[in-house]
């Protein structure tokens, strides 16, 4: 697969020095696609050159080719990934610059003042005059990071990072990322409980189980915005946007159908119960744990072995984290499987095809992208203290209506689907109301 | 004083409609500034139009001129204060836009794990591939908002906006307000402990005197970012920079005049010790409070009566929210004075000046503004672990250093002073490591 390369390097700030190193490339099959210049120093010209290469493997010839040339040094290959990361993804700024003195005192002393009062007098009023109405804080403590596991709060903030810059681009929503040290359920509840006045909703995220269940039942019961754990739920209702297209396509109804939950930790338990919410009449459960049993049962879920639900299953939906756990001989004829664990699932869709799945997904197409945004957007709107499952319940038929006819899912990164889930929830917040 | 109105009103739809009301107000002196039309219905049009008006006590005349026209309805005068404040004063959002499955697979799963993973291995590394190495938390409970009193957090959030804005525009810092139901010295510290991680620094606002100055030592014990709280140490050196041009003026010397400090609250106190720590000789205090007079004598400075502080200084500074205090008939001749409590002085500047003080500046002049954004650029910039009593001291001297000739301070919408504070305090660091 054609891919690019970024060497960062130095030569003798000569035009020939640069020609040679084209040339060489060229004879190499090699083309540059950019060039940065950093510096331009007394004797060396400091750059960063990007190069197409035919395939990840050719960057060793790459570099041989370049090193052969005299008056080049190679400082370092750039990696694509640090660098889009680099500085942070996030900007905090002003809505405005403040330019004059006239407006430094509106925006500051001595008007600020009529402000906070206004807001002190009526609380209501800072949905209007501050971010308050307006800003998601992308909460967590990093103990259960998709497939690093409890890696802390400072190294899971890329993640929280990247949750938030979709806020503001796909739906209009201000958020903050912020990682607490806050392993424990009660401190963690605490911290939030007394920094959520200042936010619209609280968005958490990659938070151990069961500690992340009753973190968000407890949240959720005291704060009078809406609280959603997104693994849990952003998950679910994705999911079941994908079972509805993949019936729709099959021709069936979830009411006439077994779907099999597979892994019942805080995302399978929660898929389980939306499906059970949307009709689904028959839904199993599976879980060594007996700890994820007692809470499925109290939810009205069989739980059965692995033998059974594959058995049982008209959909098999897995969550387990174990990669190639479903061998390829066990999955029955005009199956459909979600194998959703991620980086590795339990039986790759092809493989699952050819043993005669009816249709097979991974955890990569099933992005919770396509709802968070829509679910927050849709219940701040609606000035809803929290995120229903009947909201979640239209918000994955609006995804799935998104999608091409032929498609399961939408893409995440069109604005049509965002709008779609924002209605829906908005409609939902309506009716309830 | 010219000013301007803006009236939410709305008219029939039609050209005359609008024409007769510009006609009307030029008949009266009153010129159309602005027309914002939001909504054109079946009958009507609704609009904010802005007029500007000979003075403030003209919007009666406006109301009378605009409600005697047949077919306009004045919905509301429109508060440009408020409107300002509307819908917030931050913007929290991506650095860039995501537009492609590549970039989305590079900024979120499964490129972000590589960055995760960088950083848990190697903790710095968060400086340089997350927010945490740009942005600052600007916290408050909303216990001691400037003339305001105990307010709360929510009302004071817009306060918070408004510091928080600046460090973007000012010194491109990222900045995220942070208000939490903490009124408590203990839980206060606990949940800027908890949250702290993801930051780098923590600027502490409008907490309440004597916990603030615990908070504030305790959070800089414990922390290994730079903690400052800027009611404190922000008027203190704004207010040493204003002493060193003052002297300047006058020709004398801080090591050889009589400072009193009257008033020895959170910024009194502050401002008592900065002067000392810049080599004023002869620094007296006056306060009431007994628990004040222990921090202070602790600290080295001379307590004295209020009668004594006057009788004494050279220099007479009052920070004691009483507005009033000095008659002007005390004023001694000769002496500086700076009446610092918002929003009344101790005395009008004026008062003292025609009683024979040689110079004399109130709150207004002396914005804490100047210091705040530049002191943390440049010790985040150093990598400082905290802020110091030599970069509050070389700050000072930036701020004075940049003012005109003839003036005290410099304008703080300006980028130059703020440069100039971000690398003294940049050198101060770099001497004392």
């Amino acid at each position: 697969m054609q891919t690019s390369k970024t060497l960062r390097l130095h030569h003798v700030n000569s035009t020939e020095a640069f020609a040679e190193l084209v040339a060489a490339l060229a004879a190499n099959g090699m083309a540059v696609l950019e060039v940065a210049t950093h510096h331009i120093g007394q004797r060396n010209i400091y750059r960063d050159v990007t190069v197409s290469v035919p395939a990840e493997s050719d960057l060793e010839t790459l570099l041989t080719t370049v090193r052969l040339l005299p008056g080049i040094i190679v400082e370092s290959v750039v990696d694509e990934v640090l660098r889009v990361h680099e500085g942070g993804k996030m900007v905090h700024r002003g809505r405005f610059e403040v330019t004059t003195f006239a407006q430094l005192r509106e925006v500051y002393t001595p008007g600020v003042a009529k402000v906070c009062k206004e807001i002190q007098a009526d609380p209501e009023l800072a949905r209007r005059y501050t971010n308050a109405g307006n800003t998601v804080a992308v909460v967590s403590n990093g103990t259960r990071v998709l497939g690093l596991g409890d890696i802390g709060p400072l190294a899971c903030l890329p993640v929280m990072e990247a949750k938030a810059m979709f806020y503001s681009q796909l739906v209009g929503l201000n958020a903050v990322p912020l990682v607490l040290e806050a392993k424990g359920v009660e401190e963690f509840i605490e911290t939030v409980e007394r920094l959520a006045v200042g936010f619209a909703a609280i968005h958490l995220e990659d938070i151990q189980t069961p500690g992340c269940i009753e973190i968000e039942r407890r949240l959720e019961a005291r704060l009078p915005i809406p609280v959603m754990h997104d693994d849990q739920h952003g998950t679910a209702v994705v999911t079941l946007a994908a079972v509805h297209n993949l019936l729709r396509l099959a021709g069936r109804e979830l009411s006439e159908i077994c779907f099999a939950q597979v892994g019942l930790g805080a995302a399978g338990l929660a898929i389980a119960l939306l499906v059970k919410a949307a009709g689904g009449a028959r839904v199993l459960g599976c879980d060594r744990s007996e700890s994820a049993q007692v809470l499925a049962r109290a939810a009205g879920v069989e739980c059965v072995e692995f033998d059974e639900a594959i058995a049982r299953a008209d959909v098999l939906c897995m969550t387990t984290g174990k990669s190639g756990l479903l061998a390829p001989e066990r999955v029955r004829n005009g199956q459909i499987i979600l194998a959703l664990s991620n980086p590795a699932p339990e039986i790759e869709p092809a493989d699952a095809l050819n043993a005669g799945a009816a249709a097979a997904l991974d955890g990569r197409s099933v992005n919770n992208l396509l709802a968070y945004p829509g679910l927050f957007r849709g219940a701040i709107d609606a000035r809803s203290r929290a995120i229903t499952t009947l909201m979640k319940l239209r918000a994955a038929e609006a995804i799935a209506a998104c999608a091409n006819a032929d498609e399961i899912l939408p893409d995440p990164l069109g604005r049509q689907p965002h709008r779609a889930v924002a209605d829906a929830v908005r409609q939902a917040a309506l009716e309830s109301s």
